[in-house]
């Protein structure tokens, strides 16, 4: 019933700190960046969907986001969705993108994610995070926090150093194994000009980072970050009027929300996977590169084994044997992944594709993986239950 | 390709003021009334997608909205997506949730609108305001506005009243003209039980009352309100499944967003209209009742114009010859619309289709427009451009 759908431009900016430059100047630019990749321009696009986390609680501008950031661009007159999803915005926005295509709605569509998670008051940033949970739920955990002295900064990577700490007691785990991950991603991130930190790591130099939460040191850790990502679509209808294109296909676009999941239910990253792999015909063994949600380089090591890369509990030595580096089995985050490519909340789905995007057309340079026919990516966001709150998987062939 | 899609149930909160009433107990109310309405419950849906403008203006709850009032209903596992566009939200989280069904993508999904604008930081509900405008553009326009000395809250109604002026001019429309309208939809609301105000208001009386920027007396303009609004969908084949549904047809469900609009340039309400109108099969001349968004008594003259319903120009007279009215021709916003229903933001779009599933249904109450087979409703939101930023028309059939 759905339409083939096909990526022919991909644009991001390069991720970092960038306190001179406006939202809509990081737009302009991944969008810019899309266009000239896929030789089409603002008048071509029909439909987009624009996702975004933050701006609201930086300056107030809610509601029409992306119609505030194209209109300087030309863009007006066609049906816009502005989406939220905590950190898996941008892969809600090519999801609702995909599905407007697929359905036939439109021939060629514009996703677009961005974010500035900068600001001279730092408290901003904590509202933001808040915001992708239950805050009411989250304001009760803090002020327990402070009234037990804690610092209520560290409460959220404690969850997410909870979650290493039970698979370190279940199956062996090592801290080292983490270090391992981190240290790999930050390798890969030295071939990236676009990733925010662009520095080799050794894992003992991972390790002896500053603690955040055991296991967890800061170099096992996304930054935050400013940046923009985007992505043009069209049919196969639409693309077989394009001279020169260089498309590359959706073969699975699955959107998925968490859940409160009991003991021996499936995580919601394989029940998606699980989708998306049933829906292109292919498994996890078909998968040459992968871009997945290394908020922590625990969530990793998680992504691995959730997305069937390896089997349960041998994300460690999975990661200790060097599959997943550059020259692996299935090289996992050649970016540097959100640890260093950074983490501009709203653009990181959309990163990822484009990373994939270059990869299978083979014009990712000094961390090109050799013949990448089929890719992944897995964008979490937000936490909902003992789930992430929205997850959406794309697998992209060529 | 699309497949037909029905709504099989509707609820909504009254609208009002609660203040003591949180996001999560309006959100339940409308779609426990929903559910109840369709004969599904929460194990039932398969996606939802939920609309919001200010929550996180109010409370910092961004990010994941839907999961967050969804999952105390015990309801999660599913994809949600999260849509903002202004006043045009709820329209919007139903065209999110129309797709997915008439796609295939899934067989019964939820669509939820949601706002409280209460609050006793009042400074607040003017923020909610200008996030629906390009920010920075608006707080141009009130540093001017304050250096000159003006009322920077009378700013948004200046423009609105603005468009109301070279219509005067233009036509020879009267501010008596207007207050008809107003005049009607007050008396409207005294028949409808959810509505905010239920109180007759004379023509005299309308134009009597405070004054905001002339043409428009307060009694013309929509107050802000507390509510939510929701309904159930599912496609053709999931509804033969069911016993004793009363399934009304989506038989368009059109998005669509403003830009810069050149003189001579159709306007999006025209634009949409005619697309909702192709989609269908139908023209205005069918049209039996519907809702719009009558943001102003001004907005409604212009919808019936714009909307085909009279000729350009001809929206005085025609609401004066009494046809918008109950009985009349063509009855329009007899749930007594946004200005006496009243306009909690990102539920409009949905409560102006409960109006038209109830009159649909024949189930009205005293307000029942007699064999009423087709409706329509209109929902625009926030500015861009020199037009509203988003605008969302359904046009139902039973």
């Amino acid at each position: 019933m759905m339409r083939d759908v096909f990526i022919i431009g991909v644009g991001m900016t390069k991720f970092g700190k960038f306190m001179e430059t406006g939202m809509k100047q990081l737009a302009a630019e991944a969008v810019s960046g899309a266009f000239e990749d896929s030789g089409l321009g603002p008048n071509d696009v029909q439909f987009a969907a624009v996702g975004n986390s933050g701006w609201g609680n930086y300056s107030g501008q809610t509601c029409i986001r992306g119609q505030v950031v194209l209109r300087p661009l030309g863009m007006g007159g066609f049906p816009v969705i502005n989406v939220e999803n905590a950190c898996a915005c941008a892969s809600t926005a090519l999801h609702s993108a995909w599905l407007y295509v697929s359905s036939g709605q439109c021939d060629v569509a514009l996703a677009l994610g961005m974010e500035k998670l900068y600001h001279e008051q730092k408290e901003l940033v904590m509202q933001s995070f808040i915001g992708g949970t239950d805050i009411e739920e989250s304001m009760k955990l803090i002020a327990e926090a402070m009234e037990s002295g804690q610092n209520p900064h560290t409460i959220f990577m404690d969850i997410y150093a909870s979650e290493a700490h039970k698979h370190m007691d279940k199956y062996g785990t090592s801290q080292r194994q983490l270090a391992v991950i981190s240290a790999k991603n930050h390798h890969h991130s030295t071939m990236n000009p676009r990733a925010q930190y662009q520095k080799d790591f050794t894992v003992e130099e991972v390790l002896a980072d500053k603690p955040v939460t055991f296991p967890l040191t800061r170099a096992m850790c996304s930054p935050i970050g400013d940046g923009a990502a985007a992505a043009v679509i069209c049919s196969g209808d639409y693309l077989k009027t394009l001279n020169g294109a260089k498309p590359v296909k959706i073969a699975a676009s699955v959107l998925g929300a968490g859940a409160d999941r009991g003991p021996g239910d499936t995580h919601i990253c394989r029940r998606l996977s699980a989708k998306a792999y049933e829906i292109s015909g292919l498994g996890p063994e078909d998968i040459d590169i992968a871009e997945v949600h290394d908020a922590t380089s625990y969530a990793e090591l998680a992504a691995t084994e959730n997305l069937g890369f390896c089997a349960p509990g041998e994300g460690g030595p999975f990661a200790e044997s060097g599959a997943t580096a550059l020259g692996g089995k299935i090289p996992v985050n050649t970016s540097g992944g959100l640890e260093c490519k950074g983490h501009p909340v709203g653009a990181t789905g959309l990163a990822q594709i484009a990373e994939v995007v270059w990869q299978l057309r083979g014009e990712a340079g000094a961390r090109q993986v050799q013949a990448a026919k089929i890719g992944l990516t897995q964008n979490g966001g937000g936490a909902i239950g003992n789930e992430e709150a929205a997850m959406g998987i794309h697998i992209l062939t060529i």
